[in-house]
């Protein structure tokens, strides 16, 4: 590892390059075609688990058991998943078949029910077909394996229109030993069009408390998942899980473990990696859009600025335009409700400044042009009253976004 | 007028159909084709003004002048509009700009300065071109009249992008006397893309004080402009000016006049009507949306969960594609941040029942599919949990939204 660096990242990392960990998926006939549709993580161990979910208040029926067997103990041994069909607003029966899914999983490998957890991603307001997902738990333990194959498996089964995978994984020395973090994500996109549902899976060998876990969880989560935008909507079935099995033999990590900073810098890459796979690979997305805001009262504020910025579907069209359009960033930098002040406003594209203490600065508008016509896009506002800063990324705003969401579900 | 009714409609009413007030329109060299771009309302007496503006924190120039001009005695004589340039982001120079254009035209027509409101709107960042606003201030008033003519031209002068022009004009009794209210409006879209300006200008004829007419136009707005959405981004230069000649003759409006809430349903139906204007003709919209909440904690927290739904992309897209896709919908109130009971929600697509008490109703696909594909579509959501109610309007999004807003600026 370089000198100064925390950790580095191992090529084709994913999920099941930490110590105790298998993955797997397989087709069992939720999704129309022959593509994956359902998979798992499996821990050797009972792993120190952490969970986020969606703030939405309709949370889909897997969120509610997968609450359960977290708070049941902090230990989960698996993670069951499936894609073409979210169970969400299904009422009693869906609840009762997220149940079934994971006690009838938890049976097949032999582990306790509440040590596993369920996550669904797809179309909404239908019954799961349960013949086809209790087919598939038979066959899933064959295909588990801890080797590239069963991760790659696993990244696949829990993708929707997702064009691509997303996977990562990095590694650190603590006390000595080596420790391992892998992630698996998917974000926007489904089979029968109906909402954009974002998944994460992290997995480490490090041993850390459960509580210590779910602390630095959030924190991350609020640093990387929660400063995506593909479209502003929040799904019913978000959920970010992290086992860590602790096999790695580090001394168990607290916030005093002088590896502390070095674990959370290697997590937060790992989440951040994700998050902007998910914002680069959003609905017909052609580039990644990032924001940063410095200078603002509060990191707060400056994440409240950024999501706005980014959130914008006339920044988003400007950038799919290659338009150096600064005056739809300063129109939403006044409209996200945070203290601006608006004389001492600047503004790049780039490292193309294109306002200066609010006022316009002529640029040369062929550079910008070719810019923004780059696969990745930086908007820079310095608002030069306080440190408060936050990064945020989302994607441009495109016919196949629409062309995507506008057609119709059967 | 038909048993109770509290006001009748006017045929090609508009903003000259009150008594005292002359307007006119001409093209003065702002706007690359020949299309109008510069226009005014003239009212023969000092006129109880009242006005709402952006709550954006990059006001434009036009803003703060047209807010020193009412404050100054509550009365105007006059407001002039420019469209092609927003004059925002402009510094010190815009707002000697905009000043210049006010007392230019104020000289022009022989009252004092701080009688006359200003109003811009087109692209921001760049300096108005002062020798063609002058140039057309000389000859503005030769073409203002109190006739239909003159309201259709300045109808014109104020568009951007608009497709076709807003007005209204109604009629109600007062006192015996007969009391008109006019309209007119702008909403999204210009030349050089750049951002939605929503302009709305009101006269009436009505004798009222300054003071209730600006409670009054505040209380309205939030039923109407503050209801709509076209992409949720809060322009630079949003601004709504009404005037009132008091030449009709009746007894001052107060809020203990009998004909109060006659008066206001009239002047709310005006702002509606001018709202749903600029919402069915928002950048490329092929249909007007109509979301009713019914059933919240309160009227606020109604209106807040029907702004939602209105501004998400997933709701949006789907009318644009006839989707019956209630998912989206139930998933838009939920993450609006209000109390909702997730067990008791109903939706409804004009008279077809999606969801009841949460639970999906088998519906006609046919059938809901027909709904959509009509030019205004109602979406309905009662909440069972109070007599909280609001009404929002909004549009589809559309490839053409897409087109319009990722087109360059040159």
């Amino acid at each position: 590892m370089p000198e100064g660096q925390l950790f580095t990242v191992v090529e084709e990392g994913s999920v099941t390059s930490p110590i105790g960990f298998s993955a797997g998926g397989l087709h069992c006939g939720l999704k129309k075609t022959d593509r994956h549709d359902l998979g798992a993580i499996v821990c050797e161990v009972p792993a120190a688990a952490a969970a986020v979910y969606t703030t939405n208040v309709f949370q889909a029926a897997p969120i509610k058991v997968t609450r359960e067997s977290i708070a049941s103990s902090g230990k989960l041994r698996a993670v069951i998943v499936n894609s073409g069909n979210a169970n969400a607003c299904t009422g009693a029966q869906g609840e009762a078949d997220a149940y079934t899914m994971r006690n009838a999983f938890a049976d097949k490998i032999g582990v306790a029910h509440d040590e596993v957890a369920v996550a669904s991603t797809g179309v909404i307001g239908e019954l799961l077909k349960m013949d086809r997902v209790l087919g598939g738990i038979e066959k899933l333990p064959a295909v588990l394996e801890a080797g590239e194959q069963g991760a790659e498996d696993f990244s696949q089964a829990i993708l929707t229109t997702d064009l691509v995978k997303k996977t990562i994984g990095v590694e650190l020395t603590i006390d000595g030993k080596k420790v391992r973090i892998g992630g698996a994500a998917k974000g926007s996109g489904m089979i029968h069009p109906n909402m954009a549902t974002m998944l994460g899976f992290v997995t480490t060998d490090a041993s850390i408390e459960p509580d210590a876990l779910q602390k630095l969880l959030r924190q991350v989560t609020d640093l990387s998942f929660n400063m995506i935008t593909v479209d502003g909507d929040t799904s019913t079935n978000d959920m970010l899980v992290a086992m860590a099995s602790g096999l790695a033999g580090n001394q168990t990590l607290t916030e005093s473990h002088p590896a502390w900073e070095a674990f959370k810098a290697a997590l937060t890459h790992v989440c951040v990696h994700l998050a902007k796979a998910i914002a680069r690979d959003g609905e017909g997305a052609t580039k990644l859009v990032e924001v940063r805001v410095e200078g603002a009262v509060s990191d707060e504020s400056a994440q409240a600025i950024a999501k706005t910025i980014i959130g914008s579907s006339l920044v988003k069209s400007a950038v799919f335009g290659a338009d150096a359009n600064w005056g739809r960033i300063i129109a939403a930098v006044g409209r996200a409700g945070q203290p601006v002040n608006p004389d001492t406003v600047d503004i790049a594209l780039g490292d193309i400044v294109t306002l200066r203490q609010s006022s316009p600065v002529a640029f040369d508008e062929d550079a910008a042009l070719d810019y923004l016509k780059g696969d990745t896009v930086v908007i820079s506002v310095q608002l030069h009253m306080n440190q408060g800063k936050a990064v945020a990324w989302g994607c441009d705003l495109t016919y196949d976004y629409v062309r995507i969401n506008a057609a119709y579900r059967t």
